[in-house]
């Protein structure tokens, strides 16, 4: 493949490929419309279990998509050719709960004892809203979807506890009560928002500074509409200090064969 | 068929029956549980086309489950037997806009040019929260839900035209969110709500003050939840003035032999 070519309209494996090559590097929205994109945690397997289990108690915030066998990088359900250790064009490496590390590819730090966690991410509720009108305000202003840590917590497992993270995108009524119908239709990625309306029922005390991400405008007409964040997960794992982890990048997702269109139930 | 009676257990057919004879008078609610109940407007011939239209066009305030031919009194997709003439328990007889008398039949007001309109209820989609855990204050209170006016203008048709009313129900965020799925399930019982959070941007200056039934409590971690209701209609008809209508007294509904799980579309 050369450059220039339609990032939008590759393939999920085509796109996997150009991030494993290095064609591809950075930010990986608006690559392969269409295709799944996932949130990646790899643990070794002595936390492996516990955080599969955290994840089943809390399947709003992290929605498993695909899991590895220990040992394994590739997660066939996914994409058949898929390396989950070199397909991801941003790694963070952590150490004792610490990111160490930034750097494209994972190979040589891969252990027989590692298992991968693939988790559901927004972009695939997002391109259902967007296909439906509805409007995405940090998309609309190029920023970071903005991020809250709430007072709702997320249901412990072993070592794993801690509150839910959630995303917040701003809508009229009406178009919330439209965003709750079209993302209710695909729970493995996040679902149905968690809250609307009333940010200081969560403990969020200012809409205009969250935790992550950036601010973005709330209009006189609209209420924030609150969803299950796939950040969670990586807050959680950072609290637990685990001696090693490793995590996508912020934005770096992992690009999958399967079709958004397949993880809606309805 | 003697007192006294499981009231909630008769069937749609049975409970027609007893309204029919007097055995029952007044109020439906509670009556034959699982079985839709309807609101009923019937018009002149000359009103008719254009309050059908009019009700296509304004599904979710006038969702029609049942229309008769010019001029008779049975719609058999809503019961067998159905008479829509001595089956409810109470009419209300209008003149040039106004009701004039309120009966337990309608068999002798009967002529060539009528046509009957039955509209689905809230009934159904309350029977849908209450079994799924969610709370209804009006029930609990004892008191008719509140209703109102909005600044939502229902798309005329002909001479009908006037703006939607709604029924509020006051509910928690996440139990906000858990309606409009369950709700969304009865399109043709008014299905998800059109609106929340924010009274005042349809018009909605004192919440405590409805236009028609009774205020209700809305607690600190509440909002209100507002759906199109089935007053709408009689409101507009009432606003055209026709020469004669007639329509069912309030709480005094038609019961069908059609199930609310009929109406569920998932």
């Amino acid at each position: 493949m050369t450059f220039p070519f339609d990032r939008a309209r590759m393939s999920g494996e085509a796109a996997r490929l150009a991030c494993r090559s290095g064609a591809i590097t950075g930010c990986t929205a608006g690559i392969a419309d269409g295709y799944v994109q996932g949130n990646l945690a790899i643990l070794p397997a002595d936390l492996a279990d516990e955080f599969l289990l955290f994840a089943q108690r809390n399947p709003k915030p992290c929605p498993i998509i695909g899991v590895s066998a220990k040992g394994e990088r590739r997660i066939p359900e996914l994409g058949l050719d898929l390396d989950i250790a070199t397909d991801i064009p941003g790694y963070r490496v952590w150490r004792d709960g610490v990111v160490v590390e930034e750097r494209a590819s994972v190979a040589d730090l891969w252990r027989d004892d590692l298992v991968a966690f693939v988790i559901g991410c927004s972009y695939s509720f997002e391109a259902a809203m967007a296909e439906d009108g509805l409007p995405l305000r940090h998309v609309e202003m190029g920023v970071r979807v903005p991020m809250y840590r709430t007072s709702i917590p997320c249901a412990p497992a072993g070592r794993f506890a801690g509150p839910m993270v959630v995303s917040m995108r701003p809508l009229t009524p009406a178009q919330a009560i439209r965003a709750v119908q079209i993302t209710t239709r695909f729970p493995s990625v996040h679902g149905a928002p968690v809250h609307l309306g009333r940010p200081d029922l969560i403990g969020i005390r200012d809409i205009q500074a969250p935790d992550y991400g950036d601010p973005v405008e709330i209009r006189d007409d609209e209420i924030p509409v609150f969803w299950a964040c796939g950040v969670t997960p990586q807050s959680v794992i950072a609290a637990v200090r685990p001696a090693f982890a490793i995590t996508h990048a912020p934005g770096c997702m992992l690009i999958t064969d399967r079709r958004n269109s397949e993880f809606a139930v309805l």
